[in-house]
């Protein structure tokens, strides 16, 4: 019973077996591996953008900050949501890799509005030099809290980006779920709806390591090759990031393995609202929940070796009906069993 | 016929069966793995450096710039050869990593002296705060030429270094071939050698990305897990790291790759040293050949699909007899086979 | 009428003195000019702090971001109130010169409150190496809404810095009028109420350019010297930093200089109270005031040719009796006549 | 005797002059002062260059590394010659500056050479991303051992620059005593020469501290203004930068002050010509002569009083007639009376 994160889980078979497969004499390196021209040709096909240049590195940190600096200047600001990665979880890597630019936060919710977006623009920028200028807006999709923007959402933060000359950067560390949820087509979640340039996640859904990153206008795109050398993500083996995404792909196992995150994501909120005693307080649009559960609950879950976070209190003191919150990620090999079993567990003699 | 580099082939057997096996369920994220455990206390065994601590990137380049990023500061230079792969081939990586701290090369030769790093040293920090401080000194163990400094020459180095108060970095992107080459241990080679903190490379003889940077003194490397997190190295499903560099070390296949790497060299060496035609300009210590061959030769390997680079001139235009200057790397997984046929091409009607 | 800032205003005649008597013959450049030596003896006997570290730079921004530099590492956050300087009026400066840390804002209000404070740090550094460390703590006295921290309240602060075992800087752009307004010692409102490191500012109260950076406790302030000195702001011709701070310290000028200038704030701000149609929406403790004033007050005092920043709409166009916000700055040589003469404007024939 | 630099000396009588007039009432800040109005009129007239984007600064190191950074990428080389100021006496402003830039040598002299130059450019981008890509040139006029390149050595320069389209930039830390070595005009000196952008030095010359930066083709010229503020050096009180430069430029004082310095470099050259024991060792072109003298000489001019950089060795101990090397800077308000003591002293009863 595995629920702390969808980065715990492993490589897909098809992965697995793409990565075998380029496992034998030799290949060009730093990207000149004849995979690299199979899988650039696949994302420039699943995306509908014949001229998009496609990149890959191993992390998704490396594709945020390398595509956030290679389109905002050191004296410019990022627009973002309160609960983004590059702002909470990346150890400051967007200021580095920028050299040093700020990032403002819109709104005070996990989900920015356009209204938030536009007043966080337009307090910034109003004092000449003084101030930061305005740089791109980020978006993540699926959200930090779960949420999946639907595509009219997407549009009115792009539009209000668009209306002050600023580019979007899409955050797509689970872009395989929110597609999912959202039965859209890849290029109606970027660049039909006004993203620029998006970090196409893999790892968490069933990659080793390794994520896409995609300008749909190429121009500037070269300085991100330079960026990408000089911040050490430059693979010398780079067949072996290009077979994974090429197994990831392949036969469309990527949205096989997200509509199986997804579903059990589904099952596990039916399971909890059904549940007098559990309380979901996220919006649960693709594999992750955010709910609340009497104390006694954990304890059973612990004492039956399950993992996930608790961040509501303590599990082991104290009143046994307490509420405290706790984050489920349901990954794309967690099984129906499991859910069930943490289901089960999590209700108890309720 | 592949001697562009090592970087061109493909993982060990045994790093790929523990690829393989490590591709189960869940395991925790970031290095909190039971492999990492277990490999941690491999490479600690290894270097007999019980306190060591030690830390898995992706790449080289990661692992020298943020081990140097760790122990210099932006207002100090760094002291490396002229040819040294930091200041030649990471686009300004150590740079970028440490905030702006300075390269200053020791001598002209691919391998420094004593001498030409003392005058190196010596000729920094004499302008007080005007001119940058002294910092770390890098040595490459293979050099980028092919040459294996000795134990004695190693020690030399880390005297002058050690006579300033500054630390040593090795830059150990090959240094499997060079333990081999030495006949040592890895901690003669290091920390009983005077180095402080290694870049132990395992990409180039046989993972498919991965390489351990180890502290001999743990203080201050806690640094690195911050600086390696905000440079997007930090992988989520590290177990993947982990399982390479488990697979690299077990029943000590490393060693047996690096062997096999250096008597593929010592073979192109012989081969070469006996033709008339052909001259050896460095001093191949390792796996790596630098060499002058008639035009006419690197015609008969082209047509033949030798691969590997020349940096004399133009292959296909000249006269057949002008010697160019070719560089040949002989991977762990190049053949007996190999070797002997790109000799016969390159001796010819010779 | 200037009360757009009291960065407006010239040098005091002692200022000016100093700096005529420092313009002749020979001094020996970057800092080792008599003059500052007498002038780090005067501030270590002004703050009773015989050991502290004393510097003198150009500009505010650069005294914050120095002073910050030294203190913060790359890797963590500082903490400020929304409205700090460092955060709005620097351009990125102390994301530029830290090498890429976060500012991270403590409550909404422009006086922190201990509450805000504690309530910002415990959120960081939650999150082990994935979120930003917990850097220094930054406090702006005057506030750049005009008010002033009363020592209790300062202490109340910086406790809860130091029960994080956090470094505190004072942002003293302003520190004369703080000081004056408070009826304090330096001392008392610097390290004996937990500040590590001042910028004690000059430049607006009176000089042309010149503001001291003060380490109350001067180990690892050598690294200041070496972040002056790359960041371009180490004066070959130190003499003339040197003799405006002398100046300015000289039978306390710069006491005088303060004490007029908030006089004029008190005058000013005592006038708006007396007037119906004038609201003052700050704490107007030193000698600044944010006021709303109806819009025909407002065109009055433009035809007069009076100079204020109008931040609340368009003064030209609109309801006579709109109230406009504006900003009203007295620098330390704005006269009594000019408040008098803005004020019968602003009141007209209300 | 001050032979120390020509940063220990004052603001001359105009510089003097026209800071105290600058200096009552109000003046807008951060540049938008009447005066700076008119010094920008003024050296766009001087250079010939109406549509010349023009900045003050307060220090060198800050315009030739704010000038550098506006037209360097963070993965690119700035060739400049081994002596560069930018490279030895710096403490790795421009790498800060520009976000982690390489400086490459060209040449092993003082004085670049097109051949140099051209062989050091050749010698990079020819790695495709894994070296640094190709930057601007940086020109040093006086050259810091003293030397003035003539208008066709400079025009060499440039065109080897931009043979291979880079940009150039112009340290002119002494501009004027070069100018008035060459008897030419600002613009031959720089755009018609081929420069791009220049630091126009003013402190060593007769100011307290400013220096202009001016970019001929102004396009990309706005982001140096952002890179001033978030660099700390754009002055709130600006008008006393202004006012520098312009009493500098006022009647042509800068002209006649290096006019005052070169010739006593010339009779401080033909002196120590007619010595036998001394020995000038560089080309003193312009107001600094590197020379040798007996060990007597300098324990005589010491005695005497007289300061200057002695780098041959130990002067108190030792043959007193072994020669050691100094330096000799002329400042402008050296004397006539002071050489011919020092020439005195330095003959002594040879």
């Amino acid at each position: 019973m595995f629920f702390a994160s969808d980065n715990g889980g492993p490589m897909l078979p098809e992965v697995m077996t793409a990565l075998t497969r380029a496992n034998e004499a030799f290949a060009m390196p730093y990207g000149a591996d004849p995979i690299m021209e199979e899988v650039r040709a696949s994302l420039r096909a699943l995306f509908e953008a014949p001229g998009a240049a496609v990149y890959l590195v191993a992390t998704g940190t490396a594709a945020n900050s390398l595509a956030l600096a290679t389109i905002c200047q050191p004296f410019e600001t990022v627009f973002c949501s309160p609960t983004a990665h590059i702002h909470e979880d990346e150890c400051n890597a967007p200021e580095f890799y920028t050299g040093g630019a700020k990032l403002t936060i819109a709104g005070t919710e996990d989900k920015m509005t356009p209204e938030a977006l536009r007043t966080a623009i337009a307090g910034q920028q109003t004092r000449a030099v003084h101030g930061p200028q305005r740089g791109p807006v980020s978006i993540t999709q699926v959200t930090e809290r779960g949420a999946v923007y639907s595509l009219d959402e997407l549009r009115g933060l792009t539009d209000v980006a668009k209306s002050f000359g600023l580019k979007v950067h899409l955050d797509g560390a689970r872009f395989a779920n929110a597609q999912v949820a959202l039965g859209c087509t890849p290029a109606e979640m970027t660049w039909k709806a006004g993203v620029d340039v998006v970090s196409f996640g893999a790892t968490k859904n069933g990659c080793a390591g390794v994520e896409a990153v995609i300008f749909f206008d190429p121009e500037k795109a070269w300085e991100f090759e330079l960026r990408r050398k000089r911040g050490g993500h430059l693979f010398s083996k780079h067949r072996f990031l290009s077979a994974q995404m090429q197994g990831y792909l392949e036969g469309d196992a990527w949205l096989r393995a997200a509509e199986a995150a997804n579903a059990r994501g589904a099952q596990m909120a039916k399971g909890l609202r059904a549940m007098e005693a559990a309380e979901i307080v996220n919006t649960p649009d693709a594999n992750i929940l955010f709910a609340r559960l009497p104390r006694a609950a954990h304890q059973r879950l612990h004492a039956a070796g399950a993992q996930y976070y608790v961040m509501g209190g303590d599990v082991e003191t104290g009143d046994p009906d307490e509420p405290l919150l706790c984050r489920l990620v349901c990954g794309w090999n967690v099984s129906k069993a499991d859910v069930a079993r943490f289901l089960e567990l999590a209700g108890g003699d309720a």
